[in-house]
């Protein structure tokens, strides 16, 4: 066999060796989304769940806003490469709404990883008769924010005294 | 003023005190909604955490289905007589596909209570390309069972052998 | 052939004629939904288009309503026993909102008609910044409202002055 | 006070005068999506009704598309620079879905106008216990595509023979 010959099977091996079909897609670490906000996920359990924090930009009232908890989980962790997830976050300190997000995390042909989701906001109504109208629902894109880890939200989020309406 | 006058007054008196306006609705317990689902909500944490499990009666794709874990919150436990809450479940041993429900917990006029919610259904999807496609959106009431507390749900659950595909 | 064979051929053939599989659907008519709103859809297009009025029980603001024009289509109008079918409603005297339903006609078990329907109602903000927050999303049910045909949404119509904020 | 220094103030009295705060935004021509589907609205009637055409580039089930017919409405036509609107598209030579969109027409900074839409894809379902699934949700951002006017959809159209399942 010529030299030519065996360079190409070396580099078809290798190809097929450094050519994952799929990437996997990791929940951790720190995301923003179209509106500047901003996303913590800790490190996953075992059976997927996770822990965040939250910051957001936007609120329904204006007014200024606060690190708020989250909690979620992922499906499949370990078998998929883009798995679907879904978590909750409190906005208790300021609003009486709760919000839930579903999607999947994605990585694009460049490598980029991206967490497309839906959310629904709902807001407190004071009787059956106002439930119609509680819910509202949108979609955000969250891309991976590359910065030093750690607490980072911490350090970012603004002094606050005002109290503010439901947020996202 | 007589006595039995002055009694009267009294217990008027406090008749109106302790009849609160609302009655505070509480999650936790056994629930079952529109489609014979069922759902049982673990006492709150201090704040406002739960779990819970999940047994549907309704599949994507037919099939039988398993209890699945639920974890979510309730917004300011302590302050709110009919407090929003928001919880995702884990359908991770027959399914690549998640479920956020988002909702308000009411006592209706006859002292009944119920949990008026929306949900999302994220479907895992193989490419960015079919993103758009992945999301369902629904509603569902839920009223309290009446049954013996405890770990109930799994002596309803039936025994299983098939994959299924995402549930609600 | 006897007497007895031609009874039971006969009896075949009858059930056949009067057994319908599924009862078709129809949407020309008055329908009311939960929240007492009614909606009067009028016989349809060849290719499926309706118009129709609908009066809201219910606003996001509070305050009366006026009766208001839809215009919508049915899918396969004359193919499909149960068909599905979206519109759209102008509130436009008294809001800068707008609202699109889309559902599907059912028969039940005992021969009600019923339309299950999920709804977006979009309200008008003031910049993209508050884009995110423009859009409820909801459900209803319409069954068949038995009262004379006709234009009767406009006897049923209240007196109204008073401005009004988007509605259902 | 000189004639120059008059005419800068007459300029700039005129200036602001002729200088609308928003530019407005038109829902007549055609436009494209973050999937390469194409709409194009005709011209609004007086009371803001339209009519025009769709042309997806995705489906639920893959397949080819066919053109298909929208109809909508605008909300208050003449009166406010950034409408509000809702449209229904017929699917109908390959589907027994129905899809409603519900938006409003904005225009950015650069005076580029874009459409932010949120939509529901209802597929039929064969019987009530299934009902709870047949509604998807999702957004879509249209922007406006520069090219000759008239019945250019048409001209982008590819031949078709399959069937394909319900698109948006």
């Amino acid at each position: 066999m010529g030299s030519g010959a065996f360079t190409l099977a070396l580099v078809l091996a290798l190809s097929t060796c450094v050519t994952p079909v799929e990437r996997k897609c990791q929940l951790s670490g720190l995301w923003r989304n179209e509106q500047d906000s901003l996303m913590e996920i800790s490190a996953l359990d075992d059976d997927g769940g996770f822990q965040g924090e939250y910051l957001t930009r936007v609120t329904l009232a204006g007014g200024c806003t606060r690190i708020s908890p989250l909690r979620g989980a992922q499906q499949q962790p370990s078998e998929v490469a883009w798995p679907t997830f879904a978590f909750t976050i409190w906005w208790n300190t300021f609003s009486n709404a709760t919000t839930a997000f579903a999607g999947q995390c994605f990585v694009d042909a460049s490598g980029r990883e991206m967490l497309s989701t839906m959310w629904m906001l709902r807001e407190a109504v004071g009787s059956l008769e106002e439930d119609w109208k509680a819910t509202r629902v949108g979609r955000n894109v969250f891309t991976r924010k590359r910065t030093p880890k750690g607490k980072i939200l911490h350090s970012l989020s603004p002094p606050c005294e005002d109290a503010a309406l439901p947020v996202l």
